[in-house]
């Protein structure tokens, strides 16, 4: 394997500025994917990066040794130690980096299934956090409208754990359209809603819509959704944070579809 | 109001200590509040804080000012805009900072209501949301075991928004000595589970159990608890962050315990 021990070296230079710049994960259409977990991840559901680079420890680790072993053909690279520090993602203890091309979005279509719009959602931890829940729930589609924290940063990765494999996510989306377009009930999630969640229908597809941290949600999304949805809170505090309360939304849909399934389940005569 | 400017002032070097050091924080019984929500909170749950230090631009802002002269006889001092920087709390923009001494804990009782228990919860922010999210859904006592990130930390504070001022957070708790103890049923979350947590009954107090985000409960715990539960993921990927998965479970027991009061209600005679 090549060792890499200069700062001057292209390739390091370009993993230093792919985890540090979102401008240049945007002009490059490449980012960073950080631990050997994400990696697994992609390699099942996209393919082969299009290099892995290892710190001296982590190439002679054998969980990760034995990983690489099983994906023969990749392009591996060794940076010394103090390099990879400086790479600049030091929050993973695991000295794997993969270098990808950010895959392409399906084309926008009238969504069949349930699906998350999101208004200015800018904590890298949030963003990921709600990705990672919308795949666990089975949503197949996110929409980032503006003011979104960038979807392909290595925080957000991080915080998504391989979310972005499974979802078709459409950066800068026209929310107002998708809404409009969305064949289903739209509903939205503040805590100015009219409507309590647990007295909703969820069995049909769902365009969830949530809105930024501080400021929620703009009115004018908010007036395109069917329903404005509250999630009763018998506490003293009257907050959630944006993806706790996308995991009560999205986990109640959950329910009620499970809940469909068991009693159609159940009617279904024996076979 | 006395303005400070100096790197060597005392009040500026103990804001800087207590912000950036968690031995500092216990040593002192004493914490910082990032940003003006907080001290809302704190002043109105708690009582005036110890101290508020000011930036030059905050000084100068109408909202801040307003709240300050409704509160009179509070501790004010203003430090420059380069020194405010430098206490080490870049993210808040608002500039206010508030000292306070780390309220005291009720004693460990035989718990009525709900409650939760953190095993090695790492992560600042998500033992924030946690909190926020218990505090939103009406349970009143926390149970922090070892490994967990420092309850009282700004980032903790900050991200739990105020949670910590309306419940009882037990750090370096015995978990196994709380499930013992507690009167009710106990429900570990985890991806071994073997119920489902929609066909749980969440009618009466619950303790609930989460765990570390790698490497989840430890076996011990787990055996503690009476039920181990699942969360049903009809998606590609099995896995929730933490503080999704505990909004997810804390709310299936406020919606089952909205609809007990639903139907008590159609069911008394009218008034």
């Amino acid at each position: 394997m090549k060792k890499i021990t200069s700062p001057d070296n292209p390739t390091f230079r370009q993993l230093r500025a792919l985890s540090g710049s979102s401008r240049e994960r945007r002009s490059r259409n490449r980012t960073v994917l950080d631990g050997l977990h994400l990696l697994q991840a992609y390699v099942a559901r996209v393919g082969p990066p299009e290099l892995v680079a290892l710190s001296e420890s982590a190439a002679n680790s054998g969980e990760i040794a034995g990983f690489l072993a099983s994906q023969p053909g990749m392009r591996l690279v060794v940076l010394s130690d103090a390099l990879f520090g400086k790479v600049g993602l030091v929050s993973t203890p695991t000295g794997v980096l993969s270098l990808i091309e950010i895959p392409a979005v399906r084309p926008v279509r009238k969504p069949e299934g349930s699906c998350v719009l999101l208004d200015a959602v800018q904590d890298a931890g949030n963003l990921g956090s709600i990705l990672r829940t919308a795949a666990a729930a089975g949503v197949a589609d996110a929409y980032l409208g503006r003011g979104c924290a960038q979807a392909w940063s290595p925080k957000v990765l991080r915080a998504a754990m391989g979310a972005h494999f499974d979802l078709a996510i459409q950066e800068h989306a026209d929310l107002g359209a998708v809404l409009r377009e969305f064949v289903g009930v739209s509903i939205s999630a503040s805590l100015r809603g009219s409507r309590d969640l647990y007295e909703l229908d969820l069995a049909g597809p769902v365009a969830w819509l949530f809105g930024n941290e501080g400021a929620g949600l703009s009115p004018e999304l908010e007036g395109l959704a069917n329903r404005a949805v509250r999630i009763p809170m018998p506490g003293g505090s009257e907050s959630l944070n944006v993806a706790a309360a996308a995991a009560v939304c999205l986990f109640e849909e959950v329910r009620q579809k499970c809940l469909l399934k068991t009693r159609a389940g159940r009617a279904a005569p024996p076979a």
